[in-house]
C-alpha cells in the first residue's frame, strides 16, 4: 500500500504496532485523527507518552496504582491471608466488577508462554512466595485464562507452594452463566461434569 | 469500571475516543502499551501528534500530501480530463492500488449526511466544479460507498455539473468478484441484472 504522505505512513506504522490493528485499521484511525482538533489529537498523543512514563506498580501486589500500595492492599477492611493470583490489570478490575471477593490479588504480569519466550523467571513469582509467607495466607486462588499458559503456570506455582501449608484453588471451569448447553465444546462440558456442584 | 491509576484512566478515555475501539480494547491497548519501552510508547503518542499538526493536503485535489500538489497531482503521465471524485485518503489508497485508473483524483472530505450535520458546504465541491471548468474535463467518474450517503452526494453534485457538458459516471454496482449468488442481497443482485454487460 502506497501513502499519500511520510506523517501518515509513520502513524500508520505505528498504530498498526498494537495487538488487533491492521494495517487498513490503522489507516482508518489515523484519518480519523486528522479530523480531531489539534488538542484532542494532543491529548490522545500526550496520555499514550504519559501512561507509559508515569506508570507506578503496587510494591505488594503489582498492580497498576498511582501510590507505592495500590487502594486495595492499602484497605485494612480486606482479607490478607486470601490471596488471589491474576495474570494482569485487566483481570483485577473483572474480578473487583463481580464485588465477590474480599482478600488481596498478586499481579504476575504475564502467564509462563515457552513459545513467547516468557518463563517463570520473568514473573512476580518469587515475590508471591514471600507474600504467602509474610502475610500467613490461608488460601491462594489462581484465577488465569482457561489455556495452556494457565494451567502452566498454576502447575508451576504449585509445586513451589507446595510445602508452605496454604491451601491452593482455581476457579471453576464450567458453562457460561447463559450458555446454551447444546453450544458448550466437550472439554468444557467434561469438565462441567466431573466438577459438578452438589445441589441437596 | 473503575481504574487503578489515573494514568490508565486517561489513556483507557483517549483511546476509546477512536473509531470501532471500545472502553474493553482500549484497556487492552493500554496494557500492551505499559510492555512497550519508553521509546517506543514515546514514538507511538509522537506520531499522531505530528500527524494531525503537520498535516498538508493536495492544493488541487485536497489529498493528504506531503507539498504543496500531491504525487499524483503532479505526475504530468495522468490524464487531467478524467477526475475521480472520492470520499477519502482510504478510496485514494484502494482505488490506486488497482493500477486501472490513469486519471485524477478529487476527495471531498467526506459525504453529504444530514444526519451528522454534514452538508454539501463542508465538502470540498466547489473547487472540484472549479477543477471541471479549468482542465476542460471530459469525464467525472464518482467513486462512493454503495449507501444513501453516497447516493445523495452523487445525485447533489450532478445537480451542479449538469451544464457543463461534462459526462458524469458512477462505479459499477453489482457482484463481489469470488462471491457466491445465493449469499448476494436482492438489491445488489437487482441492479447487477439492470446493469448487465453484453457479452457478445
Amino acid at each position: 500500500m502506497e501513502y499519500p504522505s511520510k506523517a501518515i505512513k509513520d502513524a500508520v506504522d505505528e498504530l498498526a504496532s498494537l495487538p488487533g490493528i491492521g494495517r487498513k485499521t490503522a489507516l482508518r484511525l489515523a484519518l480519523h485523527i486528522l479530523k480531531k482538533t489539534e488538542e484532542e489529537a494532543e491529548r490522545l498523543g500526550t496520555s499514550i507518552v504519559s501512561l507509559r512514563k508515569n506508570i507506578q506498580y503496587c510494591t505488594s501486589c503489582h498492580n497498576i496504582s498511582d501510590d507505592a500500595l495500590c487502594n486495595i492492599c492499602n484497605n485494612n477492611r480486606r482479607n490478607t491471608q486470601l490471596i488471589c493470583v491474576v495474570e494482569d490489570t485487566k483481570d483485577v478490575i473483572a474480578l473487583e466488577s463481580t464485588a465477590q471477593f474480599n482478600g488481596l490479588y498478586h499481579v504476575l504480569g504475564g502467564l509462563v508462554n515457552p513459545l513467547q519466550g516468557i518463563g517463570p523467571g520473568q514473573l512476580n513469582i518469587d515475590s508471591l512466595i514471600e507474600r504467602v509467607k509474610e502475610q500467613d495466607a490461608k488460601e491462594v486462588i489462581f484465577a488465569f485464562s482457561a489455556n495452556i499458559e494457565g494451567d502452566t503456570t498454576a502447575f508451576y506455582i504449585t509445586k513451589k507452594l507446595k510445602n508452605l501449608g496454604v491451601r491452593i484453588s482455581n476457579i471453576a471451569r464450567g458453562i457460561p452463566v447463559g450458555m446454551d448447553l447444546e453450544f458448550t465444546d466437550e472439554i468444557t462440558l467434561a469438565r462441567s461434569l466431573i466438577n459438578r456442584t452438589v445441589v441437596e
